[in-house]
């Protein structure tokens, strides 16, 4: 398993990778999975990659050495790509490639070829960036409207950016909004751990603003963690219990295993009484 | 999509379920999926479904109707089962039995039959216990190490859970917990929707203590959600933001699309030093 996120925000990039594979349970390894390149001054680009590790180092290896243009006889790497459009199509065309030197057909479900990419950065000329990559070599591209994407384990840890990142927010506090739900995700899959990396890319800067990699002891996240986890429990201490009284003497039908009776369900559907509102026995009957 | 919750405590047992149920998102509808049922002062038991609606109201039905004892020739259904394990065996039964009567075998891993159960309650001379019962009719039973069992859509409300829930709470204060992690399940998946189903059964009263729907605008709910809302940005705003500092005049090199350099590597794996826990830039070349 695996947990990547990108944010494309007002001032720039944001991108987050674990570094956990796993062949099952008993085979658990460390492999990078957020790559930085690029040429300081001209383009700054992150590709994180979740899914079958065989797979997403092939595609890697086959843009590293470049993919030959049928037309111009050029090879086309992402070094040379001259939109972040085009190397978007440029890593599809490799995962296109990979699927057919691997002799699979990429419109096939095939769950041992499951691999997704984020890539997000700017080139000097174009904007800046960030798509989805799927498994068939087709991509999304992040918006305003909800500025994150997200690969491999996302559910744990969408929650948080749910709530919390919008386009206008501050670059450092996205990277922290990213760890919190980092770490969300690591509690919950086990696939998903440490030592993480982060790369912040300012709009403009064509560099990284910080490439880093996270380790299990690192101070700043390890206080992080424990400090969301004091200030869930402290959150979840100041709401006050449910006011809904105990419906006593109710006298339970012998056989309400069937659906509710149509008169309750018609009660359900109204406003709740005052008498509800304010907490007070409800008279039901069942 | 469902997201159904029971849990399992010393004071007694908190069950939650929505009634958001669809064929496709544009046909979405209100069904019942947690069904309380018993006898006041002899049992009283909850019943939450997930999965297919036709396989879990035909579950229903065939207790409903009774299951006959091949050795007895009673009929055996759940007001009259001896044991909370007996009650659980013979839920697995009636799933079985229906997989039958639609020409499907239970154990092949047939997508359309897919349905569980929480079943959770408390029989005079039995202790209160709570199971998961499996599309296959195997069950397995909640315990004090994570008194807490889920089915459906589990991933997104399952962290506040972990973080929050343990065997010696209060049944109200996991109430709240329970529908806080609802609130987290619906902001993220639109199969499941209000309104909720709760139930709480003390321990030893054989009957419910309450056993209430929550409707959209009920007031107790609402303000949770809005509470906790402010709560985790206010904890998000609490957090310091990353103190790890631009590492700036980094040449990045043109093609460190490879993997990371041993010598990084190595360098990772060990604990930080007194520069990178004090925040200061590292000197990191690659």
């Amino acid at each position: 398993m695996t947990y990547c996120c990108g944010m494309l925000l007002r001032d720039g990039l944001v991108m987050l990778a674990d570094t956990r594979t796993n062949a099952g349970l008993d085979n658990v390894s460390v492999f990078r999975k957020l790559r930085v390149f690029g040429k300081p001054g001209e383009r700054v680009m992150g590709l994180a990659s979740s899914g079958n590790l065989s797979v997403s180092q092939s595609v890697v290896s086959t843009l590293n050495e470049g993919i030959k243009n049928p037309e111009t006889g050029e090879m086309e790497n992402l070094l040379n790509a001259p939109t972040m459009f085009q190397a978007a199509q440029l890593i599809g065309r490799a995962i296109r490639q990979v699927h057919i030197s691997e002799g699979r057909a990429p419109e096939a479900a095939d769950p041992g070829f499951n691999v997704s990419f984020l890539f997000g950065g700017e080139i000097a000329g174009d904007r800046l960036r960030l798509f989805m990559i799927y498994p068939e070599g087709n991509s999304i591209e992040c918006t305003v409207d909800t500025p994150y994407l997200q690969i491999g384990e996302h559910k744990y840890g969408k929650p948080v950016l749910d709530r919390a990142i919008t386009y206008s927010i501050d670059l450092y506090t996205a990277l922290k909004i990213g760890l919190i739900s980092v770490d969300s995700t690591m509690r919950s899959n086990l696939g998903v751990g440490m030592p993480l990396d982060v790369l912040v890319v300012r709009r403009g800067a064509f560099d990284a603003d910080l490439d880093y990699r996270i380790g299990p002891s690192e101070p700043y996240f390890r206080d992080l963690r424990e400090s969301w986890s004091r200030a869930l429990r402290a959150a979840q201490a100041a709401i006050p219990v449910p006011t809904y009284k105990t419906l006593l003497g109710r006298k339970l039908a012998p056989a309400i295993l069937t659906d509710i009776d149509p008169e309750e369900a018609f009660a359900e559907a109204a406003p709740p009484s005052p008498q509800q509102a304010a907490g007070m026995p409800s008279v039901k009957s069942n």
